[in-house]
């Protein structure tokens, strides 16, 4: 019995986040992290599409190790399901279990758990814009207005006007600095935010066209699924023979039938430590790009800086552009520059 | 029943060194702490003047605060006196303490505890030249060959020779930039770097003919110690009344019998972080001004940086000439020009 005029958010809680290492780590990753405010990022995600009038109760897609941190995030008394997956093999095969256990006219709303949104008003109405084009089996991205010429992200080119989208021209994957400067400055492009609108079973028709094995072994572990309260355990065995991929590489770019709305919602991907400045920066009423650090700390002489502490007091002297972030046992100070390197570290990739 | 021919060391373990917060606090200062090495700067000051072909057993100038310190690093079986200082009062009086205690004929050979000096030979022969010219009444300043324009150091200048070492023409403190350069370029100048070679005697006349008060003062206290092993307690109402001064204020810069030995030994004061990484720099066999990490941290294109960590392992990205402190819940995060400024820090100016 599915309500058709309500979306499906399904939020994934894949990715380990290792470039906001030591914050982030595999015990407790970036999701649920409280880095732009009170709420975590996997709360706010929740949160976000949560407005009973537009959204169905939502599906969380994740490794059975969070399946505790999701319970005790998501508050007691809350209607959600958690798609646990047999193992970790990218968003195609994560987006396709949740798709294969929907009503297939169920309309799902994917949306990483890792992001951040400033404009949530705009995200909603993307979304409502979105659902409308996949009710006619269009495979829906969102196209995130650039802020800039990114080399960090995917670019969705956009062609002809589809309803209140686009049809997709095409993907582009991270391009270098002077293929974004054109992206950015022709005005056709969009950023790809890895947010995407579906009706159920029109992605996992597209799904079997192009990648068909992957489709059955999906449809064989939701039809072996063992249910258990909120939670859904897929059968393992033929979702662990899966080849990991992404719903890009695996659908996105394949299928005919690709479209995408605009949206500028103040999206950030927190894909490091700078990007978490930026996005706190961009929150800041003051409209002083200046400084993030927490009231217990001291700062001279100091400019641009973040300071991210789950704890110790720290105190910093004629720094600029530098980000210091301290948790448990770990200390990192890094230049906003460097903050592409952190996963890099041993702390961070030998966890 | 004193061996004429042994100088007495006179240990001063008073100052609060600010500037090395947050790894010197009040209950654990500078002194005490293994900065440049296994040792404490005190185990090393102790070290460097312990044959005992040359120097009579140490005393140790000391707050009440520090006495169980001294003794823990100082080891069992060592013969040592501590000299308790009734009240925090500048290197005069704290000197001046030790004088009127000792026989008046021994040589005192007066060194702060927290400085390092890396050629432990080249400070054993200064002090046999200056004992030389103490025993004839000559208050002796060791002059330290400048290695650099530094603004931070107090400068002698010298004057006629005088046997192995050289009259004072007079002391100067901290100069601006352009009076050090003139002075390094002239040849003329030494740094000051607060070690004495006094006779007892003579210190304490000089005194009395400059500063009448303290001296009597002083000698009222050490008449009303009370001596328990090692310890010796001077009485404290009449060492309280004394304003607090240095050595150089009160006797140096007036007495006309003052002298220098110049020593070239490797000497820094450690004054602030900048400083004990430019010392340890030095000290580094391979000859590569470089990082100064401990084995544990993690340095991505970092250069000239220093780190040092009483625990949490420490990764830094894209850094140059910064110092990284971690102690206890303390971070501390700084340029090496702003290393100067630690001690405005709240953390190190409110412990």
């Amino acid at each position: 019995m599915v309500d058709h005029a309500l979306i499906h958010p399904v939020i994934l809680c894949g990715g380990s986040g290792t470039r906001l290492w030591p914050a982030s780590r595999k015990s407790l990753p970036k999701p649920f992290l409280p880095l732009t405010g009170e709420q975590t990022l996997f709360q706010q995600a929740i949160s976000r599409a949560s407005d009973p009038a537009q959204f169905a109760p939502p599906m969380i897609v994740a490794g059975a190790d969070h399946a505790a941190l999701i319970e005790q995030q998501i508050g007691p008394g809350s209607d959600y399901r958690v798609m646990v997956e047999p193992a970790a093999r990218n968003t195609a095969p994560a987006i396709a279990l949740a798709a294969a256990s929907l009503d297939p006219d169920a309309i799902m709303l994917v949306c990483p758990s890792d992001h951040h949104i400033a404009d949530a008003k705009a995200f909603c109405a993307a979304a409502k814009t979105a659902a409308e084009l996949a009710k006619d089996d269009w495979l829906v991205a969102f196209g995130i207005a650039p802020e800039r010429p990114e080399t960090g992200y995917g670019y969705i080119k956009r062609g002809d006007a589809l309803g209140a989208g686009f049809k997709v021209d095409r993907f582009v994957e991270k391009p270098d600095l002077e293929r974004a400067e054109g992206y950015v400055a022709s005005g056709d492009f969009s950023w790809n935010g890895g947010i995407f609108t579906f009706r159920a079973g029109a992605l996992m028709d597209e799904l079997a066209r192009h990648r068909p094995e992957m489709a059955e072994a999906v449809r064989t572990a939701i039809g072996g699924a063992s249910r258990n309260g909120n939670r859904i355990d897929p059968a393992v065995h033929d979702f662990a023979t899966i080849t990991g991929e992404s719903i890009d590489y695996a659908v996105m770019e394949n299928t005919a039938r690709a479209a995408m709305v605009p949206v500028e919602m103040g999206w950030s991907d927190i894909g490091n430590w700078a990007a978490l400045q930026d996005a706190l920066n961009a929150a800041d009423q003051s409209g002083q790009a200046g400084n993030i650090a927490p009231d217990s700390a001291n700062l001279i002489d100091c400019d641009n800086i973040l300071v991210h502490s789950d704890g110790p007091r720290v105190s910093a002297i004629g720094l600029q552009d530098v980000c210091i972030i301290v948790n448990g046992d770990e200390v990192l100070v890094t230049t906003r520059a460097g903050a592409q390197q952190v996963g890099k570290l041993p702390g961070a990739s030998n966890q």
